[in-house]
């Protein structure tokens, strides 16, 4: 066990209709305007954000609509976000949406009271003190951003997708009704599935073993995900399975498994933020492509922690086969990227790692790697 | 999975020497007096008390002491403390010991900014509204009082003892540092250590299966407790397995594991609760005596759970034989308490019991139960 601090004040409404609550806690905590932040279509077909405007408004609490947040959200909707809510002096944030429209909100709940560039916080790791309070409405669970304090940005200018992170951009309240995720499609179940599975992997195979507690722990959630996402698949009317993934996707990421580890990285999401950044690939298939690759690379340089994960879990092998299984990508030419791109992939990296603090990552080992997800 | 509502503020230090950070963290929050609150003498003869006050001096933090708390906290005391709280006009409180100190810490932060008799919130489950901010310094693992909102106090007038709980009643901040519980005597290691596994034996068997999230992360933390348990007494100067029995025992009472389970009761802690009122035994020693006797007798009633405790963990056999390795007592006479006491303790569960939602246990089921623990 090595020393940590843990913090996670997000709160967890979990259950159908308990998106029903969002009005009246936004209310408790004094809040009389809010931005509405959402993506594309989905939440309005499902009904999802009419319904919750009008809990809005039978609550008589104002609100502003942000809408189109994209997959791998894009730095400029951020600064228009972060604009409007300046404007309308929202107090709050509400996110209605997955991942990435959580990660766009918390960018505009940090910009929306702080005078810097929002970019700037991302490139420079300027501290960050303070930030509107977000609520969350969750309708697809893989990220884990319902739960942390985690921002993930793609500045579609230089191309390069980076991070943020501080308690203080943890939601204050996330509300998990696995009902408002079932359509998802089976696609993005598969996503989902390698994206939380992914957050735990990196940190089960780069820390230093032997790591009996938390190990145990991870080994559990993984097991987990892997049987819920195969019952969602087999039967998409299936409510249980729905609840038990979406609460593992939300531990994979909530900073339980990680307490006590030590030093650990993240490269895997480093080398993907890469190839979403330049060829706007689902996040989640990109690690599915990046993770079996990585692994293959990686695993004489941890043996102990292979050895275990194979023991308890799967190999790198039947990672990889369980992907396939389930309807992931598992190389660069499913994602349609060909082998005359890594060049260019290795470029973006680089110029991006120095984030990750991943400096065993030069240009000859990353070219390994993504000659092995070829 | 059933629905829930999970929130945890407590924030976490962990880890070797982290207690030189209370008096900056106190501060932060904007605190310029507490009230210092500890039990007998063992703060004080490691010289953590005297080490921690002079850090409040240093900051120009006031305080103001309130020592002598005993095991199984007792009203009387938490009264005096709430005077002297009230009296000083303390803005917060620090708890410097294991789970009796933080139980009579929180009842005091309670007690202290409001104006009901402290004693009507165990009868009456009042609704808790406020407290004063409660910093802990963790001296002895077994509770998870150090990251949950429960305080259990004894009226030793009434001898009953009952129990208070509310997400406003976490401690603001818990410093653990293994280091801190080495010199903890062995008898009290296999108490603490039966009292980390009632805690999440007593939701594994009597939520209704199958949780196959929630028990195999039960499981996990299980495992690490017996392990960790085993090391620490083979080898009382080793720091590795005190960190990992501290934080599982801190996970197993801190809301995560009984998170999405569904209904769930507390049977062994309710039983011993009138042994601690009744004759002042230790809390683990009780637990150990009644766990196996209820589970005995209990087996039946949840037989899928006790299939997988057994495949999984241990049969309730097994547990009793390593509860007795350990230098745990399994019978009331080891307590000193004798076939007669039975009705005398039965009757005080019964005025208890309607607070412990556990109606299935009448005088007879009760008696069986202790009657197998003789």
């Amino acid at each position: 066990m090595h020393d940590f601090t843990f913090f996670n004040p997000t709160r967890i409404l979990f259950g159908e209709g308990r998106e029903q609550e969002i009005a009246k806690e936004i209310g408790i905590l004094g809040h009389q305007k809010v931005l509405v932040v959402v993506g594309g279509a989905s939440a309005k077909k499902s009904g999802l954000l009419d319904s919750t405007l009008r809990r809005l408004d039978e609550a008589n609490l104002l609100w502003v609509l942000h809408e189109g947040v994209v997959s791998n959200p894009e730095l400029g909707h951020v600064e228009a976000g972060i604009a409007k809510a300046k404007e309308h002096r929202v107090s709050a944030i509400l996110a209605i949406g997955g991942g990435s429209v959580i990660d766009e909100a918390k960018a505009i709940a940090l910009g929306a009271c702080n005078e810097e560039e929002i970019w700037s916080y991302f490139l420079e790791r300027r501290p960050i003190e303070r930030a509107l309070d977000l609520f969350v409405i969750l309708t697809l669970a893989a990220t884990g951003s319902e739960m942390n304090g985690n921002s993930v940005i793609t500045n579609e200018r230089t191309r390069h997708k980076l991070s943020i992170a501080s308690p203080r951009l943890n939601p204050k309240l996330s509300i998990l009704n696995p009902r408002l995720m079932m359509s998802v499609p089976d696609a993005y179940i598969a996503y989902s599935a390698v994206d939380a599975l992914a957050h735990i992997l990196e940190s089960y195979l780069t820390s230093q073993k032997p790591l009996p507690l938390q190990d145990s722990l991870c080994e559990a959630v993984m097991k987990n995900i892997v049987s819920s996402a195969e019952a969602i698949l087999a039967d998409r009317s299936a409510y249980e399975p729905m609840a038990r993934f979406a609460w593992s996707a939300t531990l994979a990421l909530n900073g339980l498994l990680t307490t006590g580890i030590g030093g650990y990285s993240f490269p895997n999401h480093m080398i993907e933020h890469s190839l979403s950044a330049l060829y706007k690939v689902a996040h989640g298939a990109g690690l599915a492509v990046i993770v079996p690759a990585w692994m293959s690379w990686y695993e004489s340089k941890n043996p102990e922690a292979f050895k275990r994960l194979e023991r308890e879990f799967m190999s790198a092998k039947e990672l990889k086969a369980w992907f396939k299984k389930i309807g992931a990508p598992v190389s660069l030419g499913e994602l349609g990227i060909k082998e005359e791109e890594i060049p260019k992939i290795v470029h973006n990296i680089l110029e991006t790692a120095s984030r990750w603090d991943s400096r065993e990552y030069d240009s000859s080992s990353l070219e390994v790697i993504l000659q092995k997800a070829l």
